[in-house]
């Protein structure tokens, strides 16, 4: 069994910089095998987050990034042909129930609504998965746990979980680091200086005062952290914003003028 | 015969609370075999009920969750490729006509509509199901029962049941059970005292007001147990119940304000 | 010839409560060759009566129960592969057409529109199949017999049969039974006494008065039976026909008073 | 070649009851390898015209009834796995087009607009099909000739054929045969005395009075050639009328009596 | 490589009056291997141009007429299986960039306008093709050249080409041939006389004048040399422009009523 | 590992005149793995930069053409079936993550937002790639960078990046060249006089004037240089002009008279 969960062990621990009670609660959901919904903006950590706690518990995680094509075969298997027939291989979701692995869907929201009711019957007292095709019931391994994560403000009437999808899950609830964390946070990822850190997170939360005003969405700590690296590498603070910060978010020309401007403020 | 079946056997009796007359209706409708249909919101017991019955019918008992994508052919069976050609596979309906399981679809309202028409022989006096892909025209094992849940909370126009595929069955209403039942329930599946089940049982109260005042469904008694659970493992009970009920049900911050209130009258 | 039709001759009689001059003209369509469309409500004995003609002029029946995915392979073939290559499989239009037997398709008005041009060429003066994928042009059996059926109540604008189908057809109108007429299959079908049958006569009556004033449908025969079979069963009159009448044909607060108001009339 | 085409030719006069020049136009235009495309009410005859031609000229006949689901590979060929691999299987339009035979697509504007595009090739100057799984060019049979199908009256703003298809033909109008004609038809077909057959041809006329007054199309030949058949076959005119001409044409109530008079005033 | 050639070679020349400096531009975009667009109204010559530069040049022609339901696997290829395994077939655009013939999407409006980026690495400096399925990055032959054809007038907000794809193309545009060289084409494709010819011609111009009044498109060069073969197979020619002018291209009394004066202006 | 790659290495240097920092911001980008987005018009020159950029850092280079069939698995390979059962065939993003190539999806926007997801592992921290079907979770190689384009002019409400995915790319903007340095392109890459191609370009900037005014687009310096080419291969200016820039960019008559009397201007 070592073997095939080899690929999916966390072997070095991933930073991170614990804002609150996060890692407490998300234990006690997993020594009761609650399932887990993380929510928050896009780039704000949660999937760094279970990679964490992946390694904390020392259990294999399985990713899988969700998508509107994604069919209930790929999270469950399906039959291969080969030299002597027909082989069974496990997706994604029947591994990581088969072997304990923590699986993580990113972003579930984007499946299919109809798919995600294929998790049902591991995130309810039941833990089993009906592998219809090889007419196996699968029972959940005592160690398996479901992650899911969503981005609330995505979610639209035609793209949202079902109620009896939702109340499966304890939901934790993720947003941008404070300023002190996220400067500690931007100067370790990146490399840069505090003082270069502090800028770039003040040029942030200008950006994220803006969200709702012509940006869909803040600049993200990840995108901090792309500026960072880009003047670390010798580039002009003001080029590395342009090109990490202010033309990857946005086309509107007003827009630009006002993340310039905050740019322009601190470099 | 035995051993295909094993799988599917319950073996411990599923915890089931009687609150009426359920268990009698569905031993009558499974002695005259009429189909039964299970209706109620999500997390109200209909799953945990028909377990409960299979195991004290001493019947198998065939899951299938629908879904959108699921095609007649996941139901009925399929034609595999093996090493000396192809072998015929029985879908879990076919499985359970052929040997005798009770075979439950559970939120067949997901299904497409007209994928549901195939239960249809199964359902009348003929008890028949014709394999069109074998040329089979299989008899229902004596047995066998059909049995489907649906929440008729979301019925929509598009995703409804037909007329035709409703009357073949007798229908059974599930709620949620009364205080003094569900405190019972929610001190025995999370192993917190009568004192704290009770007050997950009035918040839960609380936020079933609140259905359709801004919350799609209220809270289940799933969500209850789940709040015991991390409260048994250490969680302070606010915490507690934001992660198992409140985050979980609602982004809205009115709703959220109104369920930490309960929370807050509470604990 | 015998072994394949076997699966599908129909043995036993089934019951019939003639009402009209439906067996002569059925009769005298089959003598003619002239193919034949069941119109009528849902639960009212088309597919009963197409069983009984089976039986009657005693030829295989082979039952298709159309719905929106039925490919036209699903009707007329496919290759299946197999050890020594791929072999041709008739669907159950060929079949019944290749060994004589009436060919029924089930709500013919759910298949996709255009699927039903497939059965054009065997339903008028031509009477052949021209299997494509094999290149055979299959001429039907002299004794093959096309009987489709369809709920006039549901045909919407995208769901009808075309006028060029349409007209291919002799068409023969079902309804319910009069009420001594359907008391005698009540009390035949569920073993309740005549007295019962009558009182779940008048229900069902009263409810039909219901259809289009907030009841899609009302309460078919089969329906009537349930509550009977119910009844003897041991469930008291008024559960029986709560499962088996009211909660299985509406959810509607006030269509259930009604339907309740009606039973209590009775019981 | 003999063999191949065996099953398409039509070795009897389907009978033809003359009306016009069709049978000069035609000819012409096979003489000239023109394609040809027959325009008409469903029933009129279009199809039993183009197996009367098919007889005449002394040519094999592939008939293929359009629909919306119909691929190009359903007109042009796909690869069939078999004992050694992949073998090539001729459609219908390569079939015909390969040996020399009238291809007829009936109904063609129920084929996917650009379905129909397939069949450009064959129908300019180039007379050939490419055949782009093989990668053969086919050059038409000198034999082959293309006929297509359509009702006018069905052609809505989703389904018409395209300029570029429509010109490639040359077109010939069909309409009900005028009532001497048609009184001919309809005893030479059901059997039934010429009076009989007067009554029934006067009932025709009528109902197509009715067309867009409240029936999509009125009788057609075919029709007034069933009630003849189940008269001769010993049904009570009215029954047989009612069967055959008012109950398979509309389900309104008006309309069925308005035809159920005009069925009154001749039987 | 002759062999696999040879069915696309054009070895008569086909028919083609030259009315302007389109064999010299056509020649020069060959020169220069700039991609060409022919653009025109349905049956004024954009195919048969293509023929003829493609003889006039010597190279082999790969024609594809383009729909909908293409695939980008319907253009580059596929793999089929065969006894010993995958084998990979290119596609018509493969072999035509494999083997330096020219490659004519006709109507490539009709495709899928994503499905037509497959063509972008083909038409810009690269002229390579990846053959993504395969791995391999086909870079074209030298004589490799890329036509499409497209008709302005079909151009909807659904279907129009993108701007990325159009800004590859050197452009001609195409229309009807002047009277006296359109009398000499269809005096010359149908054997008429120079007198017959000139009266098709005028009425064909008289039908143009009515596109957009009540017409989609006028009557096309085709069209008449379709009537001229008809008058030429002994069919008077009001019948012969009746069928192959007036009933193919219009359904609508009034448009037919002013066809049909034409006609009988000049015959 | 050589073999592989061979075919995607840029061995000539792909002509690029820079006109900014451009070359530095891509080489800084490069030496920290940020993930590229490069934004502009079409045929700006996005895709030659890319191949510059890859010769210049001596990286081979995989170019997908995004477009809205491709799935996930065109992008990251699937099972093909051989003499011994089924082989992995990497697909071009799996390819290049694998053995460190540059990966350049072109016209990103094209892709359904949803296959996009499928990059999100390999542009954050991560540098994975889940193969589900293999159960492999492969490492990106170090050499591997992400790179797509998208023309913002394009986007629409159905077809933009998410957030999730911009926000993971340092973003570069691409415009039309000033005109001596277009002057300069049109000239090395056409061949032409420093005359002519001035002229060519004060057509093209004419052009771009009109754009938002009943142009689309401008014209690009891609079709100025076919212009070149047809003058340089002996075709008279305005013809050239006619055909490579007014008939391939627009059919509204105003425009190509506004765009003809640029033209005439200066030829």
């Amino acid at each position: 069994m070592k073997d095939v969960l080899d690929d999916f062990c966390v072997t070095e621990a991933p930073y991170w910089r614990e804002t609150g009670d996060e890692v407490a609660l998300f234990t006690a959901a997993w020594d009761a095998r609650i399932p887990v919904m993380l929510k928050g903006p896009t780039g704000c950590g949660k999937t760094r987050f279970v990679e964490h706690m992946a390694w904390r518990l020392g259990r294999p995680l399985v990713t899988v990034a969700c998508n509107e094509d994604m069919t209930a075969s790929d999270l469950i298997g399906r039959y291969l042909l080969d030299a002597d027939g027909t082989r069974w291989q496990d997706g994604p979701l029947t591994f990581a129930a088969r072997h304990g692995a923590i699986c993580y869907l990113d972003e579930v929201v984007e499946a299919r609504q109809d798919t995600t009711v294929a998790i049902h019957p591991l995130t309810d007292d039941r833990r089993v998965l009906p592998l219809e095709k090889t007419g196996e019931l699968l029972r959940a391994h005592p160690d398996f746990l479901m992650v899911i994560s969503y981005n609330p403000g995505y979610q639209s009437l035609m793209k949202d979980l079902k109620q009896s999808t939702k109340q499966r899950f304890g939901a934790m609830d993720f947003t941008w680091p404070g300023p002190e964390v996220e400067i500690e946070i931007v100067a370790h990822e990146s490399g840069v200086d505090a003082d270069t850190a502090r800028k770039l997170v003040e040029i942030g939360a200008r950006s994220r005062n803006l969200k709702g005003h012509g940006l869909d969405e803040g600049v993200s700590t990840r995108m901090l952290i792309h500026a960072g690296r880009l003047i670390r590498g010798g580039i002009a603070p003001r080029a590395a914003c342009s090109m990490a910060l202010v033309h990857s978010i946005t086309d509107d020309p007003d827009m630009r003028d006002a993340l310039d401007a905050a740019v322009a403020t601190w470099f």
